[in-house]
This record gives structure tokens, C-alpha cells and sequence, in this order.
């Protein structure tokens, strides 16, 4: 797979299969307790999002998940950490047999996260932005008790301009800056990225959460590409300017973050580094995979608590990962 | 040119040119101020040892210094910085062209440092760690006043014992790391690295110099990688366990020299980083040169001098730079 187009900017295909599972089922996919499966890869930046939002929710059971290999070839996605290389409940090697069995003629990414009706082994969404938002907003039936309101009415004009800018300039520049194939747009790409990235420590300095007092979609989707900065973003994508870990009040903020549970939980290390580096050929030739960097920092005390705010508003933290859904422990960072 | 062997480890092709240029003459090169040229690249680790040495024993006017551009084709080091694109003494383009006089048949690398006889327009020598211990004891009837003893007899074993583990894992670790042709491989020399590193650090952490308690030719080959350290290998060559500047041992001992009279007055890191990133293609196919790091971290103040030392013995620091050898103010750190 090509991502580099010499003499071009990167642009990302975003159309996206945006059929919604609602309260409703307007578009004929109602919310329904085991009815779908979320596909997902650790590795992935906009999967990892409905991972953290799910367990927030506590929606594990409501809205069970397949786990895809940290890499893929040119075609797609596969389920080659399931034994027998299938998803158990899906049957299918490939994530791209699903979006096959939704349109025998589709000819755009096959990309995570991708909800699938169980019963047709159709996908019905890949539209991750709206797919976190209805989780909150549309499976509320199957939220947990003490389920934090991560889009909540008020906060959501603010959210919106948040996630706008964090979007471009953050989650999407780290993969302009990446797969520029100008020096020119890697450049422009670089620069509004740190520019954000100052933009967001001044706004987080004397603020626990981005937006409100609480943990929002905001958070979360600010804490993916954080969490990937310092593995894969830095060397890998060029955006070297600091680590995230040389930069005060953002790094404090990951590290709340990770320690809250329901975000570190369900970060895989190794499935982040083995994707990007294996995967990315036209930027890493050699598909070596960096042994780096330290990730014990990610542990230590973040003393963020003394800014206030409420992780979980009037809600509650969520227990324990089941044991089918823990990260290996030598995927994850253990204290030096 | 081809760095990276799949399926191979990394070998530096390690046979050089070793005639010696004394003060005896007796390879047939007497020492004579003014005869022979050293050419260098400012990208280069190894040739910059030859430029830090020369400076700081004064051999500038006795031994003029030809500077090659950054970047080179498969061929050779070129004058590409020069007017016209020529050595002005040489009227040379291309540093192979010294190599072909010196052998028509010469088919190994063109490499820098290189020291070339004027008259006859032949490399003499291009064997770097021979070169630095000659300008310390063959070319002492050159040396300034106050030039530092940076090989005292007293000191050698030592001096030779450091350099040869520091060469092994260190110097040549890193492009051990970056050139690795297999995982294996990789991981191997990105092990050695970091355990030399741990190792200096426990060294450095009492004493302000490696050997001694003055700057020695030891001291000069460790910096020459360590300055490079951010800037390229880290990204790069994947040696990311740490940023130097994330080891606080061996960031202050290497501030500490970069601050000393010339040390980091000959760092050009435009030169570093555009060498590294636009001439491997094998490892950075799109040639897009990262705009970072910060390097404003260099100037900050170091508190070695706490540890007591004194840098340079019975001498004194080198004086200002001439103008034709000073460093773009743009291609240096600048405080924040």
C-alpha cells in the first residue's frame, strides 16, 4: 500500500459507510444488545477511540469486539491473532469480507473501527467520529451504571470546535506530516501540528480535561494520538520537535489519562509500534521496529488531581477489563 | 549508494588509506605547514573529530581545511559549497578525484577526513583515528600556545581502552543500529548501545572528563556522536531508547563540551541533519529532513564545572574562529 505520493500532500480518503445504529433504527440498525460486533485494531488511532468510549460506557457486552492483528497486508485488515486466523464469530479472515458482503463493488479503505451486523456479515459503520458519538448518545440503554456523560448537551458546541482543530492540525497532521511526499507540506504540517500542541498546553496548564471538568470525547480523542506520540509519531513521522515527554503540561495530561481506567488499559505498545513500522513500507523500508522508546515514564505521578475537575462527573470508573479483553503485560509500560 | 544488506548486519568497510604524514617523514610526507589539505564534511562524525582537534591544537593555518557539502551522490563528496563548485586550492570537484590520483584503480570508500598533498593532488591518508593522534604528536612544531595535551603519554592504555569499546558500540553502534538488515541485528546493536551508554553515564557521573581530569582525544571521539545523537540517530538510526538530552549525565557532560572553545563552535546541524536524511535513500525514501529538534537545549547551562577538571591541563581554550571558518549562525542552536 502506497501512502507517500511523491510531490503531493497526504490526503486522507474520508468517505465513509455512514449508515447509523440509533435508538430508533432509522436507518434499519436499531440498537440491540449482541446484534453487532465491533472491529477494531489496538493499533489503530480511530479504533482505539470506540475502544476507550465502549469501556467508558461499560457497552463490552451490549456491543462485543474483534481484536485485528496489528498489521495488514495491501487488501486488508485480518484476524490473525483468532486461532485458526477467523474471527470466532464472524468466520472471516479478512475485515474486508464484511465490507464485501456490504457492497460487492466497494473499492474504498478497509479501515477499523468497522461495525458489523452480525447476522448479514454486513459492515453497517466505519465512520469513527459518529460512531463514539452514538455510543453516548444512542446505546444509552446499555450504558453502565455510573457511566460518565462523555457528550453531554451543553459542553457540546465547545467539543465540536475542540475536536475540529485537534483533528486537522493533531490527529490527522501527525499523517500529514508522515506521509508528505513534499518537503514543503511535511514542513507546513509540522508546524501547525507543534503550534497546536502549544495552543493545547497553554490550554491545559491551569485545566484538568479539555473541555468542562470532566472526561469528554474531547479527551479521548486528543488522548490516541498522544499516547502513539513519543512510539511512533516522533521517529516514524517525523514530528520531532519534542517528544510528547519533553513537553510539561501536555505530557502530565497523557499520563492522567493513562492511568485512568478505561484509556492505559487499552493501549497495546506492541500492536502501536509493529503496525506503523511493519506496515508503512515506503517510509520504513527495512520494516525494522524500533526496541524504543522507555515507556516506563507513562506511570509515574502526573499531579494533576490538584487542578481540580471531575474525572467522571457524577459517574463512576469502570471496574476491571475481563480477561479476554486485557492487553498482554509485555505490551504495556511496567515501572523501571 | 546501498547501506542497509537485507538479511545482513551492518560491516564498516574499515580499510583505509594508512600512510602517515609525521614529523620525520618517513612514509615520505614530512609534517610542512601549508603542503597538505584536510578535507572534511561538517556532516560527518569522523572527520569532525579531524576539525575539533585541529582547531583545538591550532593547526589551522598550518593545515588548511577544504569543507565538502553536506550531501554526496553515489560517487563521492563534492565541493558544491565552493565557488564554481571547486576546491580553490585543489580544483577539484569531486573528492575522488584526489583518491583516483593518488590510485586510478581505488575502489574503496571516498570517505572524510581525507588529507591531501597540494602539490600532487593525492590523498596521503584517510585513516581518521590515525589522523587525530598524528595532529596531537607528529604536528607539535605547529601547535598554538596552550594547545592541550589531548593524548599524554601517561594516559594512553586508557585513552585507547575507552576509545576502543566506544568505537565498537557507541561510534559505530549507531550506524550498526541504522543500518541493520535484520531485527536481530538491530536489536543486537541497539542493546550494546544503550548498555555503553548506561555504562558512560556511570563513569561521567564523578568526573568531568573520560580520562583523566582534562579533555582528551577520548572525549573528542565520544562528542562527535553524542552531538549527533537528536538530531539523527535517535529518529533515524531507531537508537531511541532515550534522547541524549533525556540521560542527564550524559547531556550535561555533552553540553559541557559543546559550550568549550571548539567543540560546538564547528557543529553545523543543517549540515548533520540534511547529509543523514537526504543521502541514505535506502533508509528515508521520501528524503524529507525533520525540521526538529529543538536544539536550544544545548546553550543551557551544564554544572559540570562543580566536578572540578580542568579542560584544557596547562593550555588554554583555542581563540575566536576566523570568519572563513565559522559555522551560519542558522545552522547553530539559538537560545529560546
Amino acid at each position: 500500500m502506497s501512502y507517500v505520493h511523491a510531490g503531493k500532500e497526504y490526503s486522507r480518503d474520508s468517505r465513509y459507510l455512514t449508515t447509523r445504529i440509533t435508538a430508533d433504527g432509522r436507518d434499519g440498525f436499531p440498537v440491540e444488545s449482541g446484534r453487532y460486533r465491533l472491529v477494531v485494531s489496538r493499533a489503530c488511532p480511530w479504533a482505539s477511540r470506540a475502544v476507550i468510549v465502549r469501556r467508558l460506557l461499560g457497552l463490552e457486552e451490549a456491543l462485543p469486539m474483534a481484536v485485528a492483528g496489528p498489521t495488514h497486508d495491501e487488501r486488508s485488515w485480518t484476524f490473525d491473532l483468532d486461532p485458526g486466523g477467523r474471527d470466532p464469530v464472524l468466520g472471516i479472515e479478512r475485515l474486508q469480507e464484511a465490507y464485501f458482503a456490504r457492497d460487492p463493488g466497494y473499492d474504498r479503505g478497509i479501515t477499523v473501527p468497522a461495525i458489523v451486523d452480525v447476522p448479514t456479515g454486513q459492515v453497517v459503520t466505519n465512520d469513527f467520529p459518529r460512531i463514539t458519538v452514538d455510543m453516548s448518545l444512542e446505546w444509552t440503554a446499555y450504558h453502565r451504571d455510573g457511566a460518565p456523560a462523555l457528550y453531554p448537551a451543553a459542553l457540546r458546541p465547545e467539543i465540536d470546535a475542540v475536536n475540529e482543530v485537534v483533528y486537522e492540525d493533531v490527529n490527522n497532521g501527525v499523517y500529514r506530516a508522515g506521509f508528505a511526499g513534499t518537503q514543503e507540506a511535511y514542513t507546513e504540517a509540522y508546524g501547525r501540528l507543534f503550534a497546536r500542541l502549544d495552543w493545547l498546553c497553554e490550554r491545559l496548564e491551569r485545566s484538568r480535561y479539555l473541555v468542562g471538568e470532566t472526561i469528554t470525547e474531547a479527551d479521548v480523542r486528543l488522548f490516541t494520538t498522544l499516547v502513539r506520540f513519543d512510539a511512533v509519531y516522533h521517529g516514524h513521522f517525523k514530528c520531532n520537535r519534542q517528544k510528547l515527554s519533553e513537553m510539561p503540561v501536555l505530557w502530565a495530561y497523557a499520563r492522567d489519562l493513562f492511568q485512568t481506567p478505561g484509556f492505559g488499559d487499552t493501549v497495546d505498545f506492541d500492536h502501536i509500534k509493529r503496525h506503523y513500522y511493519l506496515v508503512h513500507g515506503d517510509i520504513n523500508p527495512t520494516r525494522i521496529v524500533p526496541v524504543g522508546p522507555e515507556l516506563s515514564g507513562w506511570l509515574e505521578p502526573h499531579e494533576r488531581a490538584a487542578l481540580g475537575g471531575r474525572p467522571f462527573g457524577n459517574g463512576t470508573p469502570p471496574g476491571p477489563l475481563s480477561p479476554a479483553e486485557t492487553v498482554p503485560p509485555d505490551h504495556s509500560p511496567t515501572a523501571r
